[in-house]
């Protein structure tokens, strides 16, 4: 439970086309862990250049952004972080006073990710999608000196693109290649969608690898994680994405940095939702 | 303590230049009570056409309106009701799916608390004040039959207009007339402001009069409020219109009318902010 609403209270908030319940549920359980006078409310819109003047207008001094306003927030903010602008997505929006500057925290985590689990940049790797969150991880491995590397998409023309943006090469299918890290940024296992029983790699592929990294986390045993775990390959879930990147997003909010315990204790606590 | 936030809690606020925390109190302490997934957050704008556009934008179920936002928020709504055309003034907004209609609840609950003292309409009277809140009053006396009433107003056009514009006269001071009922429009005796010590009216006109009505709500008891209950006058305080208009803006925004012990409750919590 939060707490007691004041006069003072911060509000944070997100806009997706479709919210859901991991932001409201881990940001508000860290405010509350740590006395922390913010409340952190879902939202939506068909308005996104009103909805962010309103942002600005009302204070609101964090905001979340989902698909499919990632890229058209871009021209309704003032300043844009190195790791939006890398990429031409946002994620997060920071109210200082009526300046609004993006960025974009999925990046920082897929970099953080990346570090943690001591992925050698030497490793080739299939990524397999061509949308916003694909660009935010495609540049992340990029940045991270990742040399080779394919970019898997049906779309040719934002397959291409992304590939020739981050130099790495396009393919419609993976066919029979076999790169030892597979990358999922597709909604391809994402429950309740039309693909949610299907695996983004296939069986060759996955056995072949070392690695599989999913960036689908709801549920977090998608299909391909499940089948990569049963093979006993190395994994990365989306819900370290979602995790790492609400974590900076709070972190840019309200500038304290919880201890690891009290993030993996909000985590579980999002998760329950 | 409000419910633990979810995905769906509706947001509801209040634009003014000075924030109060009466509203916060009274809306969150009744959503509590009742079990309502709502949240009530105080805010304050320097530009109200993007903040009222935000509203709509992010759909944000309903703005309590204060000075100085009333009247320029008629331009910016869909539908404007009876309570607030009548007065070009608005202190409530109610989003329902993007259609903002405007009200005032002020003028409501000046309508209400006539008929609860149960005020003879041929009671004579004095009002001082010429703003938009003396315009709900005002208009709530000529709506309720009141025909014999004097505008006191140093702002000769302001005064001399909303005389007018009810049929009662203007006067830019009461000097020796003592009508039976005053009533406090301005910020005399307000706590914080240069004349919080003073009364609004003499102390001739007080113990001359039958009732004192004063809008003032900081504090409740005022030193004009203070004066004529100590000389046993029959009073209405600002604290009851207050109270009074929140309700009617809580059953707008959530479709319920709480019990008046429910209400007595919220009341009691929200003074003591």
């Amino acid at each position: 439970m939060p707490l007691t609403p004041s006069r003072d209270t911060v509000l944070c908030i997100s806009l997706a086309g479709r919210p859901g319940t991991f932001g409201v549920r881990f940001h508000n359980h860290l405010y509350e862990q740590l006395g922390l006078d913010f409340y952190y409310k879902a939202m939506r819109t068909d308005d996104l250049p009103a909805a962010v003047a309103g942002i600005r207008a009302l204070g609101i001094r964090g905001c979340g952004v989902s698909m499919p306003y990632k890229e058209a927030c871009m021209a309704l903010v003032d300043e844009i972080d190195p790791s939006a602008a890398a990429i031409d997505s946002v994620n997060t929006l920071v109210n200082t006073e009526g300046h609004l500057k993006a960025y974009n925290t999925d990046y920082l985590a897929v970099r953080q990710l990346l570090t943690q689990h001591k992925v050698d940049p030497t490793t080739a790797f299939a990524l397999r999608g061509s949308g916003g969150m694909a660009k935010a991880v495609a540049s992340a491995l990029r940045d991270a000196g990742f040399g080779e590397g394919i970019i898997v998409a049906r779309n040719e023309q934002a397959g291409r693109e992304l590939a020739d943006v981050c130099g790495y090469r396009w393919l419609p299918e993976l066919d029979d290649l076999c790169p030892p890290m597979l990358i999922n940024v597709t909604p391809v296992g994402m429950a309740g969608g039309p693909e949610a029983q299907q695996l983004a790699f296939s069986e060759m592929a996955i056995a072949a690898s070392e690695r599989v990294f999913d960036v689908v986390a709801m549920p977090v045993q998608t299909p391909l994680i499940e089948h990569a775990e049963k093979l006993g390959k190395q994994v990365i879930t989306g819900l370290e994405v979602i995790a790492l990147q609400a974590l900076e997003q709070f972190v840019l909010y309200t500038g304290i940095r919880p201890t690891p315990e009290q993030v993996q204790a909000a985590v579980g606590y999002a998760r329950q939702g």
